[in-house]
Parts: structure tokens; C-alpha cells; sequence
């Protein structure tokens, strides 16, 4: 069927997209949260025009787009594009009455949760107290603390701030937690290597966007100093080009792939490079930063990832502004979250948040 | 002195944006043309933020910038930051009474053109004649053909295009005037090795993007097949990444880099970039493909650069919408465009063309 019509239904923050058949079928995706206004104008300008009238069970659409702008590579069309793929996909559920992960083949029930805090200047015991009251109420059996400073040139919050943050985060939650840390491109290669012996003592499964993510040679080169010694190197929620991916995954320059379904294109770009992953042996667990729709996407991917990593990312803290966008969040118990079983996604956007949005149309 | 006021005057198609210091000095610089409503809201809302209150002298800014926005690289960044970059050249000009290229070390006066078509479903008798009339006219010695289709997988606009085109080019212009062919990522690696003979044979002195821009292994594949034949590879116009330009660069991916002002974050990057090509032997002619304030620019970086293409870009066709962007267009005489030595750019928008444009401010 030719797809009749596309709404974006938009706040600063988020925007969601609703696609429209020609059968009056329809499926609700969303475009990469923050600057949502300047997105949607990409979406109506520079996507739509290439995706009215397409079939909407083509799902190389999001590369089409992303070929025939190619003068404009770069985040913004990647995080329009994402909402048309994912409505798509809901679209296709809705119609078949299957979720998206049964149409793809889904290989697990539940999905294991990591507590994921966005906090780096947050005092120590205060983070350790709120890990501690969120592993009792939510059973989360990992954790990922932020370490460094984003970007940061080795630079430091408050001198010895990861070395503490470590330490206390192991000896306060104890062994059977597992902790991941977060860099955001904060450190060097010899900073990384110092920090080694640490993560090793301490639990530490990953280390995260260890040193600017553009520098792929040296993600690699710390990967390789890290080889063997139980801590992972994660990557990946910046990229939205296959070929910086393929050099990711190729050239082995991480463990752990962390696509980010909004920002890579949606979820068939997401999907289809967590299988390139897979098949190199490098494990995939989605960057979910927000719990906009994104949490359910995401949820979806790792029930039909190849080889998934053990634990998904939850955010933990508390932002309104992206929780309200869905009508009901997915519900965690002991740590885990159930794989939808209803038609798409199985979540929708609340009706209160749409009709509170501003609103554009394309068809 | 600090930068207290930066106004974008745009239309859909180019944003100029004037950038003023305390002092009351100011400069005129633009954006890179297309979608230039999109790229002043991304202006004003993601790079005014980072740019108010700080020196004018400072050239890292769009570096510092691009880091800062670091969720959001891509085109559209690069895009709106030349608009501060290049007016914070044309204000440090106007201030020191000096053009820009005498402020960093004019080593050249004048600078050969090559007369540059955006056409190529033109007919090829029609093309020859206009080249004709304009080599008459202008004095161009060389012209840049389109052969193959834009990202086309060897595709042909019709059977033999790109063989008859540069064949009949060659034949009808004579062998004083060079040849360079841009296939706008069209040919595999295959075709272009095909193409070789026929390139060698007919005054082809370089072919521009080969394959896709996105694929350096590829790209660098060709370069090496070509090698020592006359036939050099260019590339870089899409560039906006440090990360990508050093591949391209240090891994001798091609011979000739044409970065585009406009596009990879402003002047001060693109004669970054220039100086790291030179280094490893690589000429840098600028992409030129409006004849905008990005002409201008353009002649000051070839003034310039440590190791120049021998000729610079010029668009042969006739674009209002462009020309009139500037007071006035540099006076081309016998193929060759004066290095402006008056201050700053030398050339500045034409008031009428302010007048009618919208009008944004971040102050």
C-alpha cells in the first residue's frame, strides 16, 4: 500500500510521527528526542518528499532518504528518517496484528535491564543511596555510572572522582551487581589503560565511549590494551553512517555495539547492523537514553538481536518531559522487562501528549 | 573584543549572516547555500549560544562549536557555523584594513579558473558550444565535464554519455584546455578503471569523487590504479569531519582535496584541512559550486594554501539566485580572477539583496 499521509506531532523535545496508508492503516515512530522542532522541519522538507507515495512495507526506505540527501549527511536527517522507519514498522504490526519483534523472529520473552544514571556531578553516596533504593524497588541487576567529563581531555569532576565512584559503587551494591561505566568520550588511551586495573577490581563489564567517539584508532587501541581481562569496550550511539559502522565493527574496534535507534535511521538500520555486529562476535545493546518511545524500540531490537548483550539500558532518572510522551511505560519487574506480544509495538503515544503538541502534516 | 551580535539575513536558499563586536566592528560571512532556512534556525539555535560573548579574534570557535554540539554532527552544523567563521574573517579584514588573505600570508595574486558545468543531461554538442563561447569570452583554460550519474552504480544518462562527452570535449576544445570530470560518486571501482584510458587519452587531468564520498577504501582503491598515469583523484566537498578529512588525507586516499568552505565549518577549517593535505603531498583546489560569497572566500584560500590545484572552480551557469547574493562578482579576465586586496573578503553582500532577505537576530 502507498503511503497517503505523514503528521509530526512535535514539542521542542520530542517529536512523533503518525504514517498513514492508503488503506487508512497507519503506525506511530518517533524521531531522536532534543531540537524536535528543527527535526520535524528536516522531516516535512528534506524526508517526506521522498516517502509519500513509496510502499510502506519497504524498509530500505530510511537509506533512500539518506542516499538522495546525501549532501546533507549527519545527524538531523538520520534523526527524521528514524521516524518514519519506526512507524512503519508499527504500521506493518498493526496491520498484521503481530508485534514488530514475531514479524522479525523474536528469540527471547523478557529483556534484562541496567540501571542507567545520567548523573556525573552527582556526590557519590547520593548516587549509591538512589542505586540502592532502585535495585530494591526494580531488582536491576547492573548499573551504569558516569565517568570523567564529556569530552573531557581527562579531566575530572572533583579529583579522584571515578576511581571513588567505582570503588564505593562495587563495595556499597556488592558483588552480584554488575557495573558499567560511562565515559562519554572523557578520556585518552594511557588515562583508559590507568583506569584498567580498577574496572577489573571492581566489577566493571564495560567501558563506555572510553575516548571521543570519532576517534575510532584509538577506541580500537584501548580495546586492544583491554583484550582479555574482562572489561569490554562499548560504542556506537553517535553513528548514523554505515561506514563509519562497518570501520566499528570490521576493524574490531569494539566489544559491545550500542546502536541508538532514533539517531542511527530507525530500526531496520539499527537491526541490520546489529546482525554486521553479530556476525564479527561484537554482542549489541541499544542506546535508550530516554523513555520516549524509544524504551519500547528498543525493547523490540533485543528480542531479535543475533547476539545480544545480557542487560539493556533503563534510564533512571526522572524526566517527565520524555515519560508523558507514552501512554503507559513499559513495566519492570525483578530487573527485567516483558517483550510486547500486542500489534507493533505494543505502546502508543498517550492521547494527551499528541493533542498538547504542535502539529504539521505532509501528504 | 567580544562578539555582542550576530543577525542571519536569509532566504530558502542562502543565509549571510553579519557578526558585530562591542566596538561596533563587524563582518560579513554565509552560510553553505540550500536549506539555509533550516541552517539559520540551527544558527541561532545551536551555534549563537556557544558564539555571543566570546573574543572575535578567536578563530577555533567553529571547532569549539562542532565539539560542543557533538550529538549533532553532521552537514547542517558545519553549515551554519561558516556563516560566524567567515564573518569573523571579513571583521578582522575590515578592522586591520587588510583582505584575509594578506592577513595570513597572500603568497599568490591571481588565480586560474576553471569553468565548472552542473549540467550533465545536457546534450554534448551543447555543451561543447557553450564552452566554446565562454573559453572565447572568458579566456577559461580547462572545464569540468559530469560524467556518469550522481551516486549512479555505473549508471548512464544515456549509453555511452561519459565516453562521448569527454571524447568530444577533448576533440572539439583542442589540447591546450584541460580537462577534469566530476562523477558525483557515480562509478564503481570497476568502471573507473574502465574509464581510465579514455580519461588519459583526452587532456583528463583529474576525476573528481569517483565513487560514493562515504567510501575512502574505495575511493583510495582507484587513486592507486590511476597512479602514475596523469590521472589524479579528487575529493572532499562533503567534508565535515577532522576524523574522515585525516583518513582521506593521511591514508593518500587522493591526490587533490577540494574542500568547500561553506560546508566543512568555514574558512579557518578549510585552510586547516589545506595545510594537513600539503603535508602529504595532496593539492587542495576549493569546491566552488555558487557563485555566492563562497567565490570570494574561495579565491582568498587559493591565495593562500601551501600546495594549490592549479586552477579553481567557477560555475559556468546562470544562477540569479546566487549572483545576486554579492554587490558584484570578481572580474574574470583571460581565465584568471584577482586576489582582492582590499579589506577583508573584498566583496560583500549587495544591500538590495539584504533588504529583501528575512531577518534573524541573537544578541
Amino acid at each position: 500500500m502507498k503511503i497517503k499521509k505523514i503528521q509530526s506531532f512535535y514539542s521542542d523535545k520530542v517529536c512523533v510521527v503518525k504514517v498513514t496508508s492508503e488503506d487508512g492503516a497507519f503506525g506511530f515512530g518517533q524521531c531522536a528526542p532534543k531540537n524536535a522542532d528543527i527535526t520535524q522541519l528536516i522531516l516535512h522538507k528534506q524526508v517526506c518528499p521522498h516517502v509519500l507515495g513509496q510502499d510502506d512495507g519497504d524498509f530500505s526506505i530510511a537509506d533512500k532518504v539518506i542516499l538522495k540527501e546525501y549532501k546533507f549527511t549527519g545527524s538531523y536527517i538520520a534523526r527524521a528518517v528514524s521516524g518514519i522507519d519506526t512507524a512503519l514498522w508499527d504500521l506493518k504490526g498493526r496491520r498484521e496484528k503481530r508485534s514488530v519483534a514475531s514479524i522479525i523472529g523474536k528469540k527471547r520473552e523478557r529483556i534484562m535491564l541496567y540501571g542507567s544514571s545520567k548523573q556525573r556531578e552527582i556526590p557519590v553516596a547520593q548516587e549509591i543511596a538512589r542505586m540502592q533504593k532502585l535495585r530494591n524497588e526494580r531488582g536491576y541487576g547492573a548499573f551504569k555510572l558516569r565517568g570523567g567529563m564529556v569530552n573531557g581531555n581527562d579531566m575530572e569532576n572533583w579529583p579522584g572522582h571515578t576511581e571513588d565512584l567505582i570503588q564505593q559503587c562495587h563495595k556499597e551494591l556488592g558483588p552480584h551487581v554488575e557495573l558499567y561505566v560511562d565515559a562519554n568520550g572523557g578520556f585518552s588511551v594511557e588515562r583508559s589503560q590507568q583506569l584498567l586495573e580498577i574496572l577489573e577490581k571492581n566489577n566493571v563489564k564495560f567501558l563506555e565511549e572510553p575516548c571521543p567517539y570519532w576517534e575510532i584508532d584509538k577506541t580500537k587501541e584501548i580495546k586492544n590494551a583491554f583484550a582479555g581481562k574482562g572489561v569490554l569496550i562499548a560504542a556506537g550511539e553517535q553513528e548514523y553512517m554505515f561506514s563509519r559502522i562497518k570501520r566499528l565493527i570490521k576493524e574490531q574496534a569494539i566489544d559491545v555495539f550500542q546502536p541508538d535507534i532514533c539517531c542511527i535511521g530507525g530500526f531496520s538500520r539499527a537491526y541490520a547492523a546489529s546482525r554486521l555486529a553479530a556476525n564479527e562476535g561484537i554482542f549489541t545493546t541499544p542506546h535508550c537514553s530516554t523513555n520516549t518511545m524509544l524504551f519500547p524500540f528498543s525493547i523490540h531490537l533485543m528480542a531479535v538481536v543475533d547476539k545480544p548483550w545480557r542487560a539493556m539500558e533503563h534510564v533512571i532518572e526522572s524526566e517527565p518531559w520524555a515519560e508523558k510522551v507514552l501512554k503507559a511505560q513499559p513495566e519492570i519487574k525483578d530487573g527485567y522487562v516483558r517483550v510486547p506480544e500486542e500489534p507493533g509495538w505494543g505502546f502508543e503515544p498517550s492521547s494527551s501528549w499528541l493533542s498538547g503538541a504542535r502539529v504539521a502534516v505532509s501528504e
